[in-house]
């Protein structure tokens, strides 16, 4: 039998996904299981989205264009203008998703070997399409004390060699919500002039900031031919099925071999494309009911969790992810266990261990990830649960005294 | 400026749409052009499958199951089995159009520096999925002579070396229209097992078959670990837009790690998945109709082209392309020549120059692809702009006397 390839073997599982069995267990045992741990957020797509597709009359279900149909491209332009990003259609490249602009952008602009520096922790897909890239995501790590601000120049400078050919942020951050600030990125842009690096935004949460206002990669003066944006329709209209994403740049080289990718595929799908276009016209004002409702409920579940003995969960500003740090020995086990041994009146909840979401071994070994994708009851209801759990855990840290045995030092 | 990657320089354009520009201008100009260059077919898509879409009632359009809908690949599995081909819905994984999963098949079994052996002339974007991994194609010529028949064992046994892993083709062939036999898949069963390769098929046009049934490779005995079919819904119901297809495997290691590079990118898209899964509910004799369709158009082209004088084309047994063999001096300056600076009553033709299907510098160069994809009406008056063309074409190589100069040379 002929074997697999040793990238085969090196594409990593999802580290999200390898719970799953163990939910299906816990529901099978007629447990409600709430689900914070992964991004699907609960929010209904915009019915003006939807109908755009139900009620296209075309006969034929044809390739679009392989950079995407121009009437969407022109009406993402449209899009841009809201947030001061001037373009023009054909500096916007329709993908598959935003995963597929990772994966182009990882293409055109790294060989083999090549390497992306990505602040940790980090959202975990990004190794995935670095293994198919043939490069390596290296990291330099944010610490849950700051809230997972970016790290400091200095840090910066003392991690790049010269196979570092790209940095890459996601802002706001998935996992961590954290908001990057204008001056944060005014630093990025040093450091990337400095060195001549790409800078790759991953913008998918763009709209989704409660503690400020968002600011593009692509407004940084001066930086436009390092900015590769990275965007996607999927959260922004709860609209994750759709797979249309976007790859931005005005850097004409880095289109013109984009574009080689793009053709070779053929075309992002098509009836998504129809939904993106008429989300583009949904009134201004859609997002201030949706940004609310998100704002809400991460009030509830970092008043929660911070009120638990011995967790501390920074206040995310924006996406709609909250890293906690929890008083237990080890996230992995704990996120099994909690679906596995435990219910409280018949319910549980389903974490993501940040291990996961860190590439330096160790690290994130007390914090998890959690999506505030539902809504506030079932999150009032899920850090009940998880308040119980943490108290009847066999691998619990915390002391009588409220000290923390171990936690502290992961 | 960060430059861009040498795979981003090695991508190879698209070798069909490098004429578009001069078709626009031909356009532009007045002239109506006959596009036999793209697989765009202009069969409607059955409106069952677009109403499918269109009368979802769904309320969040969410990421499906990383393998695609359960529901869908549990369809799928009634679909294959009208061919004898038997497996369970886990043995398949939905893919983004056919595209992803040769790409899928090329990650998860080939290393950077591997090779795949394909019969020339071959689906070009074969190479550019090649790039994106890393991998090369090598090729084994098939001839117009013989219709691009399979090339014996002996010419496999030569060209195997310990760099190759896997054979690929595509059956029925684009762009050759070639239908392999039985006995021709049992010489590739041979050399696979010899080998110990994979045996990738791509048998996007399994229905469109005109000389005689379809024997798809999963059907050979003993080769179970070995084949990997590429599949999609493009061509079957002309539903290209959708950006649905398969990867399908009884090798159940491939399909652990095609599972993880299908994580990285989350889900194949969802709208398309509802319209796949109603195609496969058609009545079992709607591809009669298209296919008496096809067989009619393609009985038209093949024998306006073989009364052209200098021109052969053998007849081609299934999908919707034939390669034609014209006495000209060069199939790219041709193709150009014929949009820029050809009209016959305002009008002219699209063509593909085979050289892009070819690897091998030089074949190719008096030969174009041509996809019977318009209505008989179009491609007796398209065949009628050809014929002209190659009276009045400076570069033409037949002579007076009815020989022809060049062209049989290369």
């Amino acid at each position: 039998m002929p074997t697999i390839s040793k990238r085969g073997e090196q594409m990593p599982s999802s580290p999200i996904r390898k719970l799953v069995p163990y939910a299906e267990a816990a529901k099978k045992k007629g447990i409600k299981v709430y689900h914070l741990n992964i991004g699907q957020p609960d929010i209904e797509t915009p019915k003006p989205v939807l109908d755009a597709v139900r009620h296209s009359n075309f006969k034929v279900l044809e390739y679009s264009h392989s950079a995407g149909n121009e009437s969407y491209r022109r009406k993402l332009v449209t899009y841009y203008n809201r947030f001061d990003i001037q373009l023009t259609h054909e500096q916007i490249i329709v993908t598959t998703g935003g995963s597929e602009a990772i994966l182009f952008a990882f293409m055109a602009c790294l060989d083999a070997g090549d390497e992306v520096l990505v602040p940790e922790p980090f959202y975990a897909n990004y190794n995935g399409f670095a293994v198919e890239a043939g490069i390596k995501v290296q990291t330099i790590t944010s610490h849950i004390e700051s809230g997972f601000a970016l790290p400091a120049m200095e840090d910066f400078e003392k991690a790049i060699t010269p196979r570092i050919k790209a940095i890459m942020i996601c802002n706001p951050n998935n996992p961590t919500g954290y908001l990057y600030s204008r001056e944060e990125l005014e630093v990025l842009k040093q450091v990337c002039l400095r060195h001549n690096l790409y800078l790759f935004s991953d913008e998918a949460y763009r709209e989704f900031c409660y503690t400020g206002e968002h600011f593009s990669a692509m407004n940084l003066e001066g930086l436009e031919n390092n900015v590769i944006l990275m965007d996607t329709i999927s959260k922004r209209y709860s609209a994750c099925g759709g797979r249309i994403g976007a790859l931005v740049t005005k850097n004409q080289a880095v289109l013109d071999a984009v574009m080689k990718f793009a053709q070779a595929r053929l075309s992002p799908p098509s009836f998504a494309q129809i939904a993106g276009e008429a989300a583009v016209d949904l009134p201004v004002n859609y997002f201030d009911e949706i940004k609310a409702e998100y704002q809400s409920r991460r009030d509830v579940l970092v008043e929660m969790l911070n009120k638990m003995p011995g967790v501390f969960c920074p206040n995310p500003g924006g996406a709609f992810y909250a890293i906690a740090r929890l008083p237990i020995d080890d996230a992995d086990k704990f996120c099994q266990w909690i679906l596995e041994s435990f219910s409280y009146e018949q319910q549980t909840v389903m974490l993501s261990p940040a291990t996961g979401f860190y590439a330096t071994p160790g690290l994130g070994k007390n914090e998890v990830r959690l999506a505030y994708v539902l809504n506030k009851e079932d999150i009032r209801k899920a850090m009940i649960c998880l308040s119980r759990a943490l108290e009847v855990y066999p691998g619990k840290t915390l002391q009588r005294n409220g000290s923390v045995l171990l936690g502290e030092k992961h």
